[in-house]
């Protein structure tokens, strides 16, 4: 029987040791459940924070195991959409009274399946708690590079940064010179689609929610321009008056009003890359978007995709992102947002919009 | 000086001589006016019947010109959009106090253009009226194949059957076994579709306004199965109980309702192809469409396209169905509405499902 006898293994951590009632360790283990599902805006209140156990001993099976001490727990918009009674997506819903679960980076601290040894650094889905036991190793992946921080592995080098990559070059058809429009541009997402449009030489426009956040693109993400969409009295002649010739590319992070605006702004052949509709998420009774008959008349391609349709790339993404960040002619900005007990505002803030930058909650540095 | 003293090159037609200034010969020309710009639905007072006059001499110019005794108008949803004060989409709008342009098939009564001669069928882009003068003849082109009724020429063979090829071959990469629904399917278009989507292998349920358009739907052009979308209550539910495995392909020809309930049925990697939104013509303040947040979860593409990017294809699509109408594998339903006359009529009737197949107005037979 292994156990963790030495303190180093579970470092910067108290953990309580129990007894399971096979005789093996146990420990206490912070966890996020989801209360029930939830209708319309996710409030903190659909969550609640409960003191369970784990056994930091990974099971024996056919394929092994592992158990993580999870340091980095990644909140995004999609989550919502697990919270829901609604089995139709691609990805089934949590189950009220269960821990929820999320991209993460973690430490392994017990293995039993030969790809992985304690002290690994992984990355992939896990549980909203402090230890998880993941048997199904095929959702994670050991990182490699070690030399860019770790939690970057949920942001500009996970799920969310391969997101805009593929958005933007598999969906938006991207053309030197194009008239690129990013909503949500300072968030997850939208932050590395704009720098990636600059570097392919295109005209970027992002919008955002806060002074704060226009100031961040403008100034460090460089965009060529940015605005406040809750200062604009009218986004059809926003968009109008900072793309005087249209847009080629509407890169949509939002949907509902912005997405409508954007559609009367659109040029001839323009591509609409539908990420997420994080507007939509809040209402239960969404305003219906009205121009779509734009679509004939401008010939528009409005096309929704999810990253995970796209693996087989992830190992050149993966390449050609780290080579961009090291030669710093990409950067990422990051909302860290410190405890796992702190997890459920972090999440909530996406949808009022929070965050500046990818919202990350730390559960342990280490 | 060149007259038309052989009645025989104008039969079947009363015709006027009239002297214009030049002393030329003139002959009265009916013609279909748009009175003033439309707001909401089109109706026939928008338009008016007035009775012009027409030189029967083709000017002499660089490049020369045809005059045309125009036969089969053409009645197409996309003219409503000529109609309307707005200069932002392909094709610039019809002006108050001038004759109405549409696609015709006409016969040449005068040209002095090297590339048509008197007695030639032609068709393309012509005035409602009786007699045109077409100086911009690159926007017609002559009939070479006389063994099929001529009004097919504005239909089948023309810019809607075209329109149906492009769409369903180059926009909905249909695949043998897909499930298609269309709507507005007993239309100039959607007739069509529905017929290459059988003969590509498919599944095709189509959608239309009467219980005879439904008939016709499924015992002469094939489809599998059809339903009048007045009776149903709940459009979700009918193409849930049409379609239980869900859709590929959703060829849009009406918007708005209809879209919505189809976007809650496709399938993952759906494609919807947008070719026209009839019910949003008709409104001045369509509802929205609710349902886009599919397109993520289903990773739906949702593209807007019109024929004439595509007119590389045209000789192909011209040799491909002429082969299947020829050989009997596809039908063709016209509405043939008597007389110019009675032309605003034909036309107002496409915005409320009037028509039984391709709507085309007959100015004269020869």
């Amino acid at each position: 029987m292994r156990s963790f006898s030495s303190s180093s293994q579970l470092a910067h951590s108290v953990v309580y040791f129990l007894m399971g009632e096979a005789g093996e360790e146990m420990v206490r283990n912070k966890q996020v459940v989801l209360k029930e599902f939830v209708v319309g805006a996710p409030k903190e209140t659909d969550m609640e924070i409960r003191q369970g156990k784990a056994s930091l001993r990974a099971p024996t099976g056919a394929e092994g195991a592992i158990v993580v001490k999870n340091l980095y727990l990644s909140c995004d918009p999609y989550m919502r959409g697990r919270m829901r009674d609604y089995y139709d997506s691609y990805i089934p819903p949590f189950q009220p009274g269960s821990v929820i679960e999320g991209f993460g980076v973690s430490k392994v601290v017990d293995s039993t399946n030969p790809n992985f040894c304690v002290g690994d650094y992984i990355t992939g889905l896990t549980g909203w708690e402090e230890y998880s036991t993941i048997v199904r190793t095929e959702q994670v992946r050991k990182i490699e590079v070690l030399d860019v921080p770790l939690s970057y592995h949920v942001g500009l080098l996970g799920m969310t940064g391969f997101t805009a990559y593929v958005g933007f070059y598999e969906i938006c058809a991207p053309r030197k010179g194009d008239y690129v429009f990013v909503s949500a541009a300072s968030g997850a997402v939208g932050q590395l689609v704009g720098q990636l449009a600059k570097l392919h030489g295109c005209y970027v426009v992002g919008s955002a929610g806060s002074a704060q956040k226009v100031d961040l693109l403008k100034n460090k993400l460089g965009f060529d321009e940015a605005f406040n969409y809750k200062e604009e009295p009218d986004l059809t002649e926003a968009l109008r008056s900072y793309f005087p010739k249209g847009i080629d590319i509407y890169f949509d992070n939002v949907g509902g009003a912005m997405l409508d605006a954007a559609l009367l702004n659109m040029r001839v052949h323009g591509r609409v890359a539908v990420c997420g509709m994080v507007s939509q998420h809040a209402v239960s009774d969404p305003k219906g978007v009205s121009n779509l008959y734009t679509l004939v008349m401008k010939r528009i391609r409005m096309e929704g995709f999810i990253q995970s349709d796209y693996l087989h790339m992830f190992p050149k993404f993966l390449t050609s992102i780290i080579d961009l960040y090291k030669q710093g002619r990409i950067i990422y900005i990051e909302d860290m947002n410190e405890g796992l007990e702190n997890g459920p505002a972090a999440f909530v803030g996406l949808f009022t919009g929070n965050n500046v930058g990818k919202q990350v909650v730390c559960v342990s540095r280490e």
